[in-house]
């Protein structure tokens, strides 16, 4: 056994619905090959940030907490490697966000540009709920808590990571200490899969998403149903290939690359059609869940040993992230029972 | 013995100083008596809230929180009667505070009146920390962590109840339930005391307090020294009481209001020299606080002994806001484990 790294990594996800394969291609597939290399990987889902946006929809987030650890571990997610833990049940986590909400002034966080495209999105203007506003805030609490080194991101994420190191700076330059670590981004070299109708994003709201738990049946279904290229209406007619979703799932998923640029080639020039296409996604596609939805299903039949899992572990966490607030307090002078 | 009144009080003080003998009569003398009538009192050392905009002067606050401790016991704040707690060794607080921020915008926040005035005051505009702009959201989260019916407040903290009683009936309507209790204020009766130099607010940086702890010698210096009617040259001369903090402080603490009476008439048609109504604050007030000094004194021969109360007390009072953030975290569905 090659020895492992000592960087900590730290990743997580809003628990806001069940996974699908952009997560998978996205992200989890990521983690797998990490929590080999790394001796120490969190995992944490992230319940008091999806409350920032969720507030009155807390029903869903508590359902999602299971489905979210489902799909990790259906994945292949070792808990015996990757500590997964519930945000909620660190509460140092939110006395980290109240000490650094006073490193980080207002006009900061409305510069912050995941921020700023979020605002937009959901047209919030100045009705904001000030949670979310602060959440980069919560992020760099999360990270430095662990004393995370390494962070698995999109590029959307990017700003995240930079307004945790303007805090560990911060912090290490005005209180005269080494203790914080800055922490790096790791970016998926994946891009993002876009929906089943074309859609840049997968989102349960647009109905565009082939969830990990999804059964043959459905993934069959939504597979024959996908957006392709709109002009190419006959079989011999030329295709896209870029912006086919079709495609870009296949690049996803396809090992077979030198086959599937031929079939790219044949595509492009005509005489390949549709759903000749859509059945080679189909197979590949079923032949990586299958094995997936199989182990699903045996989690799924024990939640309660399940969640007495995320509550071992978040324990288990929630010890580091005690020790790493104590020394914090430590070095801003105000640990009085130390 | 009468019977004690039900209701929770809950009062506090940012450490970032010894107390004068303007917190004695706005706050100190209405906590002596709230002690004897109400059965359960909070008093709390605000050091988390005075960190929202001392974060690099964390030392002014830890020898505060002693500082102020001594205050309160000399003045006769008893430890059995009303629960003395440290802000950050209850750190529900600040999940209480991470969970309220869902439920206020950032425009909410910057139309409160209070933190609009501060704004102002300290120039800060759009570089106001994160913290500082959210302090409304931790004073709610400290009055209804212990859930407190009373609030003993200055009239420029009203916005700060107005905002604690929204978050109350948000959640209660939202949640539909009636756990969480709206607070009421209790105005001071008495006006706020002016700086000796006559500016409409004593304040450390000013230089203009009379402290609890200031010896004989400095109190009465200070009172000689004290600004009073400018255009009173002459003895002969009419004086105006308006606005002269010499008859302020009288009015605050001379016991025999018939005979300050008279004084002020004389003072007013002439007659009475400055130096004459000094010697009789003089007289009044070092009689006042010549025992708080004395008490004061013992207790700071054993600052482990208070800090250890403290420490003990804020575990005390931790044990209630740990129940009802229990409480809360049901009602939000956020309580996994219970």
């Amino acid at each position: 056994m090659s020895e492992m790294k000592k960087e900590i990594v730290l990743t997580g996800d809003r628990p806001t619905g069940k996974l699908h394969i952009g997560h998978y291609v996205g992200s989890l597939k990521q983690r797998l090959i990490m929590q080999d290399q790394y001796e120490t990987c969190y995992l944490m889902i992230a319940d008091m940030q999806a409350l920032t946006d969720n507030a009155h929809n807390v029903d869903k987030i508590r359902k999602s907490i299971l489905e979210v650890t489902y799909d990790y571990l259906a994945c292949g997610i070792d808990p015996n490697k990757t500590t997964i833990f519930i945000q909620s049940l660190i509460p140092e986590l939110t006395e980290y966000t109240v000490l650094y909400m006073n490193f980080v002034t207002l006009a900061r966080l409305l510069r912050n540009p995941t921020v700023k495209h979020e605002l937009d999105l959901r047209d919030f203007g100045n009705s904001i709920p000030s949670g979310f506003l602060n959440y980069p805030v919560s992020q760099a609490a999360d990270i430095t808590a662990f004393g995370a080194e390494l962070v698995p991101v999109g590029d959307d994420q990017l700003p995240m990571i930079e307004q945790t190191n303007e805090i560990v700076r911060h912090i290490n330059y005005h209180f005269n200490t080494d203790i914080m670590k800055e922490c790096k981004p790791i970016l998926s070299k994946i891009t993002r899969l876009p929906g089943t109708d074309g859609n840049a994003k997968m989102s349960k709201s647009l109905n565009n998403c082939i969830y990990l738990s999804d059964d043959e049946k459905t993934v069959s279904k939504k597979i024959m149903n996908m957006f392709t290229d709109p002009n190419h209406l006959r079989v011999e007619d030329p295709g896209k290939v870029e912006g086919n979703p079709v495609f870009t799932y296949l690049d996803a998923f396809d090992p077979n690359k030198d086959e599937l640029e031929e079939w790219k080639a044949h595509y492009r020039r005509g005489g390949l059609g549709d759903v000749k296409v859509k059945r080679r996604l189909e197979k590949v596609l079923q032949a990586e869940l299958a094995p997936i939805r199989e182990r699903r299903k045996q989690f799924e039949e024990k939640p309660d040993q399940i969640m007495e899992m995320l509550f071992e572990s978040s324990k288990k966490a929630r010890v580091i992230a005690q020790e790493n607030l104590n020394q914090l307090k430590t070095v801003l002078g105000i640990n009085y029972q130390k």
